[in-house]
């Protein structure tokens, strides 16, 4: 009888939850954040985001860079938002002088909030927040900073309180290493205090009594326990590497990733090496080849999964994912896989070059780590 | 590698989709309806029914009888429906006659829904739906029917297309026997039509996109594989049972379970017996005990879950839930464990005399199983 | 390829195999013996303890009072070694007063050891080891004291050191609450010592390259790795409710077992309350009715799994478990169970008698456990 | 309480147990074979195979080559028997012709059975057992012929029956890709009707009665059953793939292995191509390097797990294990990780050019798999 019926009322329960708020804080680098999580998806965080920090009509200034970032500025304006677009090439990053632009031009302080995501995982590309938050300041522009750090949180370094984030916005699924199911928020108390007044209907994502019975160590709904568990799991993993270590780990496997790739004769998407994703790498299918082909020959060969090219850049890339808890020689692996699956579809690749420079690459920052043990 | 990216559009993941989205039909007993699954909870699912079927300033007739009724009505309500209640006491089911009296006073058809909740959690009252459709049948009136069926799908009889159900909604955590985390509705193509005029904001829950990414074995967001797992296997358990029999034994148990209430002494919430619910009893709390206080005796002293009163019936009843997986001895342990539970708080109860009349039960319909085998 | 190759003999897994062995010590209550570790069973453990104490030819006396202390003595046979039993009816416990007949009618210390199931899981019988042990030393008795401690350990009180046991044996699957796969030993310093010359043929067995490699960390053999981290788990389990509570618990539930079964009109097979088993219960069947065909007829009418007579009470015993992680609740359905089948099975039982029995006294001791708490 | 008791007598473990064996008849390839399982191990399956064939004072050929093979003539030793040892060097196979020399030269057939290894994994070379059955038969001899799989069933080609083998015994950790914790054997008639007079003492080994109960469905010791389903999954997949793409796949990638090896500017331990592993490459460590030293710094550096150099090549040899469900891509991985490692432990090794002659091995082989596609 205990196991059917609902048993997330105790004492038990509250410590774990507890547990698990106080250590995504640490993740997102914040004191001062809220955490509120639902179940859900990072696309219900964008909705959860959007409805409780906003009203129907509010103009919103939406950074676009890639198919996500244009997701998150359709669920906005699906809620009746205007959404001023500030449009930027697949493969640039946003510019912080041109989100600036705009906000000088907002002389009245029509904008409520700036949309921006941290890390495109269509084009490989990772935004400057820190830069945004500064010329923010800098014209003291009230608007809300809200941010989707669906594939940076816990891979690549961003700080929620450092750089006053209002709302930042993920899933469990990328750099927490768990199942997908979970929509992810850390709040700011200027986002809270917004909300109060947000007029945009909302029942099931209202974090209002999300925090209230949080406090209380409940949930206003039947909680995925499992997903708690796991929560509290991976956020040990990552305090027991450390997050610079983990952040330094990424970007090492990234670079050997990106050197394999140019190795291969191949170029990346992304337009700016300060801009180069620690997470994912998009490579530029070569002139005549379709990228869609050439993924699915990859899987149906080698059994390799590829990301597709979205949006604008459907057909002419392809997208490799180095995070979460990926280790040098699966990295190595996969890139053979590569190789071998581009040479086969009659791209004319050197088979173990690629590999040699992201082997020699992975040697050289390996013998450093080496120094620096007892 | 083949972990860290989004392994989700292959042949094999749409064959499980689409394995998964049949069987629900089966379960919800239906060949016209249309499933949709999103992540989620049974919460969600009220807000996704709301939202796709409807429109702010619609007025809908909220039919309510107990905690889980009202927040259905107050999910409507907080998307700018105007609810219509048609309350009942807790412990009453919903009235066909007093939904066809409300119904028939609407003349020009200005309802656009009735809401009810098929079995009602908090009170443990099964209501007919059955007789709601045919006196809007009678009356030829066009509202749409939405039922919650969180705790009856697949324990108690629900018949959708038999009783012209518009939307029934559920999760996961009930009779289907996995751990929460989904929202789950069969829509009628009359709900689905209605949906293509509704125009209450809706962008994660609306289920236009996920129809039509499910038709290419797809779906518009990272789906939790590990659920529709769960739900193939779940789905293979209540096909070898079949549906019947797994309706007959929560009948039996249930039955069992009431027997064993009233040989203790106590009483019932729900006030007529063609309406008890077989999921879940709720019990009176005797005369100058606190129903909240004897449940955290109960957890505490014998490490048994009951559930609160919620609602109107807070401190005055507690409920014993007997759905999904439970057999004879389970419930037999845990109606000892209710007995010993209120003895040790105070309430007179004859130990023992409880469970005789369960197991007498139990003896005289098992008995007649055994003479149906071969 | 990491899973590929043999990864058993890095820092982790010694620190894991040490902290394994030393928990064990404490469950065995020894500070002094050796713990051996081998894949397979209590059968093998039996084995195992025979192999490697003694020669071919040795003569030994052999304690018998069941099934399991007769097989024990067949292994001892099987080896080449010269039996002489000592019998006791089924359902009474060893006499440590016959056993010092024995042995002082031994006055050439012919009798190299004195082999003795702690508890009988046949016949539901705890023998006095300590008894057993005093006689020995006060004859000055040089023989090895080899002690079957499957069904014990863990559940009821035995003490390696103070008992100066030569060697204990069991499995996993009982009191350590986990599959089984395993024979596990604990060996004194004397066993050790006869080890040595010691002439029974031995390879798999042998004890001295298990104890050589364990203290550098490692095996001689694969590993089953998955045991090792549950019995590290289990042993935290157990240090985490205490021994004394362990025991504690197991008695109080054995008593209420005890108590429902005579409430019920029916015999225990053990002759003396002192010997009672805490962790099984041997119910003789009522005249004129046949235990295996009962238990036949429990398992397909509701599921319930009771153990069958074995050896010469075999058609006339049924034997109930309640020993592991068992908590009240499932102790009382299963008694529920029993005395449904009993009374479908034709016998004329009182339902409900004998719960009421076990409640009552689980009610009175679970109070005093109450006023213990802070 | 249906946990705390034994429940493996029941129709499905039957039905379990009999699938299994059914299921390994075929990985065997025997019709005529008799599978025995006992909770164990591979050196326990060597016990249980001298044990039950043999008698103390029986002389036997035992066929060395390696570590492994040496070990089970060990434990023929520890139990008795005489071991004439027919010795190869470290690399090299058994060669039939020589066994045949021992067998002719055994006029008075004192000799009961030979010894061999079917692949020795301390040193990667896999022995023409066919051949030696040949010289057998040719030379009418009727020793039994007792062969360890260990390394080889369900990876490299063994046929129990059209070899006319006797006993062919293993563990599951290998091919079956399991955990360990089992001896598995296939048993011959004339084995079994050897064992009825063979004189070895045993009891826990012995086979006959498991024989006798698993024949009604039942074990004559608690069973491992976490196993048995593990093997009914194991099974599956094996039958799924076929055997004969399961030795294809593994030949393949061995060889991608060998030519990876070579390209590195390295030896293989073994002597003749047709005698190579498919499961397992012994790569000679080059001159002034210690194989030790440089696997403790793979493991370090990089997390990479190489087997050892075991007896006579202590030092000499590191192991590359390809065996179970490895994939191309985790092979590639793996040889990167063996190239990086080699460099960073001072080995001149041409980064890139063992992974490329790898890889083209690879796809050039699957080009041929994917024209056979429909």
């Amino acid at each position: 009888m205990s196991q059917s019926l609902i048993d997330h009322r105790g004492p038990k329960f509250a410590a774990l939850l507890w547990e698990v708020l106080e250590g995504l804080k640490t993740v997102f680098q914040t004191s001062r954040g809220h955490i509120v999580l639902f179940p859900g998806s990072g696309t219900g965080a964008w909705e959860a985001c959007v409805v409780n920090a906003l009203s129907p009509g509010d103009r919103v200034l939406g950074c676009v860079n890639g198919h996500f970032s244009t997701l998150f500025c359709q669920t906005a304006a699906a809620h009746g938002l205007e959404v001023d677009k500030l449009e930027f090439a697949y493969g640039d990053g946003i510019s912080a002088d041109q989100v600036a632009e705009r906000l000088a031009a907002d002389k009245n302080h029509q904008l409520k909030a700036v949309l921006v995501v941290h890390n495109e995982t269509s084009t490989g590309v990772t935004s400057n927040i820190a830069a945004i938050r500064q010329a923010m300041d800098r014209l003291r522009h009230p608007a809300l900073l809200l941010v989707d750090v669906v594939s940076s949180l816990a891979s690549i370094d961003f700080r929620f309180d450092e750089w006053n984030v209002d709302v930042a916005l993920t899933g469990p699924q990328k750099g927490l290493m768990l199942p997908p199911g979970m929509a992810i928020l850390a709040v700011s108390n200027k986002a809270l205090e917004a909300s109060k007044s947000a007029r945009c209907p909302r029942s099931f994502w209202d974090w209002a009594p999300v925090l209230a019975r949080n406090a209380r160590g409940e949930f206003p709904y039947t909680p995925a326990t499992a997903l708690l568990f796991g929560l509290k799991e991976s956020l040990a993993i990552l305090a027991e590497e450390t997050l610079p270590e983990v952040f330094r780990r990424h970007a090492r496997l990234a670079e050997a990733c990106r050197r394999a790739v140019r190795a291969m004769g191949l170029r990346l998407l992304a337009s700016n090496p300060e801009e180069y994703s620690n997470t994912l790498t998009a490579v530029q299918m070569p002139e005549g080849f379709d990228s869609d082909a050439f993924i699915a020959h990859a899987q149906r060969s080698l059994d390799i999964s590829l990301g597709v090219g979205l949006g604008k850049v459907k057909g002419k890339v392809f997208r490799i994912g180095h995070l979460g808890s990926l280790n040098e020689m699966e990295l190595l692996g996969g890139l053979a896989g590569v190789e071998m699956a581009l040479k086969s579809f009659g791209v004319n690749v050197p088979l173990g070059a690629g590999l040699a420079a992201a082997e020699a690459y992975l040697m050289e920052t390996a013998s450093r780590r080496e120094e620096r043990e007892p």
